[in-house]
C-alpha cells in the first residue's frame, strides 16, 4: 500500500512546508519555511534539491518575500538576489525567481503579495501536468510484468510533482506493466541509494538495489526489460547529458538487446546546442570522491576524477519521452518541433 | 621517493609479521603473529586478504603449527582444518594449507618443523618471482607516458609480493612507461579508494581516484591509454571473471579504441571451464549495498544485487598477461598450451 509524501506543499499567504531530505532515508521531517532566510537556508543545505523542485522553491520564495518583507520592487529585488545566491549554478532556481518577480512588477505592489501567492500555485499546477503528461506518454514504453533499472533520483523529491524517469515507472507500475525496478547506488552522491530506494519504498514498488558496478552484470543477466533515466540536458541531435554513469549504463544496455530511454520535460532540450561535445560539464570537489559525508575510506589529499555529468551518444537512446509525447530517432527532427 | 611496505614477512622459526589491512589507508599497523589461533583471527577479520597472499598466509601458518603445538600427523591435521575454516571459500587458502601439510607428512616429524618453514620461504620466493615475471611481459605493452585505469586491488596487499595488474603497472612505471595511474572506487567493498589508492601513493606513482560512474566518462575523455586488471578466473576460451564492474570497463574501452588487458597467474587459468557461461558467480550479502561498514545511506532491509564478479567476454581482451608471458588471442589456442 503506498504511503504518500509531500517534498513541498504550498500554505498561501504564509510559506512552504518542505520535506527535508538531508534526512532520508532514516528520518521523514516536514519543515515550515516562513521566511526568505529560512527557504535560503533549506536551499543551501541541500534540504531541498532537485532543478524542478527548486524551481518550484524559488517561485514560493519570491511570494513569502512579498509576504514577510513587503512588495516594493527594490525588496523584491533584494530577494532575487538573496536567494539565487544560496544555489548559483541552480538555472531552473534563478529563472523562476526572476520569473516571479517580473510577473510581480506587472501588478501594483498592493496586489503583489496576493499575486505571488498565486502564481506559485500555478507553478506548482504546472509541474503536476507536466510530471502526469510525461508519465502517461512515457508508460506505454513497457510490456506487462516489466523489470526496469533505473540511475540517480528522478522522482517527486526531485521535481516536487511527480518526477520525471521515477514517474514513468510509477505510471507504468500503476498499470500493471513494471512490477520491479532496480536502482542504482549512484555514487558519489549516492542519490539513488538514499532517495530512489526511499521513493520506491513509498510508492510501493519492489526495489532492488546494486552497486554501480554490477550495473552491466545484471543487464547481461537477461533480467531487466528496460533502463530509464532523466536528463540534465539534451542537445538538438538528441545527445543526452545526465547523471555521471548513465552512459556507461546505456553501452551495457546496447550490448544487451535493453532498450534505453530518457525522461525529462521539454525545458531539457536545449536547441542551441548542436550535439554532446557542446554541452558543458561541471566538475565536482575532489572530496565527494574516496568518502561520504564525513566518512573517509581513501587517503587524504588525493587527487579525483569527478564529473557531475556524462553525454550518452544519441544513437544509444531508444526513445526520448516529454511532456509532449515518446520522441524517436532521428532526434534531429523529432526534437526540432518547438515544445 | 616510493615508502616500502611489506604485506607478510616471514619470521623463520617464530611466526610472520602482516600488516593490518583493515586500518588501511588511515593507519599502517604491523602484527605479529605467533600462534594458530592469531593467524586464524587476522584471516577471519580480513586483516590479511587477497587470494594468493592467503595462499602464502596458510603455507606459513602450518609451519607455525609446527613450531607451537607440535609435529605429529593428527596435530597438521588439526591446524589445517582450524585455518580452513576462517575462510571457507578461499581455495587458495585450503590449498597451500594442504600442500603444506602433505610435504611435512613426506619428512619425520623431527625435521618437520624446519621442512615446514623452508617450505613456507619457497612459496614467499615461488610468488616473488612469479609476481616479477608477470609484472615484466606485462610492462611492454604501454607506450612512454601512458596512463593507465584499473580496478579492484591487485598489489602487493593481495599477493604478498608485487602483485599483478598492478604489479605490471609498477614495473611500466618503473621504466618511465606509465606517469599515471587512475583507480576505481570498486564499489561495494571499495578496494580501489582504500588498497590501491594507499600502494599508489606507497609507490610514488601519481594516481587519480574515480567513483565507478565515472570510468565510462573517463575512457571517453581520451585521457586513459589502456586499462588492466587482474582475474578471479579464466576460462579456456579467455573470458574472464573478476571483480563486479570490470565487464563495464571493458565495453567501455572497446567503444573508445582503448586497450583492455587482464594480468593474472596461471593458476587462474581453469582449462576445464570451457567459457564463461561455465563459470559460478558468488553472490554476496545485501548488506554492503545501500552502505559501508557500519553507515547506512540507504532504508533499510531493501533487497540488492551484490554479485562479487562478472564475466569479459574473450573478444574485449586485447591481451592475457601470466607468468609465462603476454598472450593474445584466440585464447583457446593461446591459453591451452601447459603453464
Amino acid at each position: 500500500m503506498p504511503d504518500t509524501y509531500t517534498p513541498l506543499r504550498i500554505d498561501p499567504g504564509q510559506g512552504i512546508t518542505v520535506l527535508d531530505q538531508t534526512l532520508l532515508p532514516h528520518e521523514e521531517r516536514y519543515l515550515s519555511l516562513t521566511t526568505v532566510a529560512e527557504v535560503g537556508e533549506a536551499i543551501r543545505e541541500l534540504r531541498v534539491r532537485g532543478a524542478p523542485l527548486l524551481g518550484l522553491t524559488g517561485a514560493c520564495a519570491i511570494a513569502i518575500a512579498a509576504t514577510e518583507r513587503g512588495t516594493d520592487d527594490a525588496t523584491l529585488d533584494a530577494a532575487v538576489r538573496e536567494i539565487d545566491a544560496t544555489r548559483p549554478t541552480a538555472a531552473d532556481l534563478g529563472a523562476a525567481l526572476r520569473r516571479a518577480r517580473d510577473h510581480a512588477l506587472t501588478m501594483p505592489a498592493a496586489d503583489r503579495a496576493e499575486g505571488l501567492w498565486r502564481h506559485a500555485a500555478r507553478v506548482l499546477d504546472e509541474r503536476l501536468a507536466e510530471d502526469r503528461a510525461l508519465a502517461e506518454h512515457g508508460s506505454q514504453l513497457f510490456e506487462p510484468g516489466s523489470a526496469v533499472l533505473t540511475h540517480c533520483n528522478t522522482g517527486a523529491l526531485a521535481t516536487g510533482a511527480t518526477g520525471t524517469a521515477l514517474g514513468v515507472i510509477a505510471a507504468a507500475h500503476a498499470r500493471g506493466l513494471v512490477t520491479r525496478c532496480y536502482a542504482t547506488e549512484t555514487r558519489p552522491l549516492l542519490q539513488g541509494a538514499r532517495l530512489t530506494a526511499w521513493e520506491l519504498g513509498k510508492l510501493g514498488i519492489a526495489g532492488t538495489l546494486l552497486p554501480d558496478t554490477a550495473a552491466t552484470s545484471l543487464l547481461a543477466s537477461g533480467n531487466v526489460q528496460a533502463v530509464i533515466t532523466g536528463a540534465d540536458r539534451i542537445a538538438a541531435n538528441g545527445d543526452t547529458a545526465n547523471k555521471i554513469g548513465t552512459y556507461g549504463l546505456a553501452l551495457a544496455a546496447a550490448r544487451h538487446g535493453v532498450p534505453f530511454y530518457i525522461a525529462a520535460p521539454e525545458t531539457t532540450v536545449d536547441r542551441d546546442c548542436p550535439d554532446g561535445a557542446a554541452i558543458p560539464i561541471e566538475f565536482r570537489d575532489a572530496a565527494e570522491v574516496g568518502g561520504f559525508g564525513s566518512v573517509r575510506w581513501a587517503p587524504d589529499g588525493l587527487d579525483a576524477y569527478n564529473p557531475a555529468f556524462d553525454v550518452t551518444p544519441a544513437e544509444l537512446i531508444a526513445a526520448i519521452v516529454t511532456e509532449r509525447g515518446v520522441l524517436r530517432p532521428p532526434y534531429g527532427r523529432t526534437l526540432a518541433a518547438p515544445g
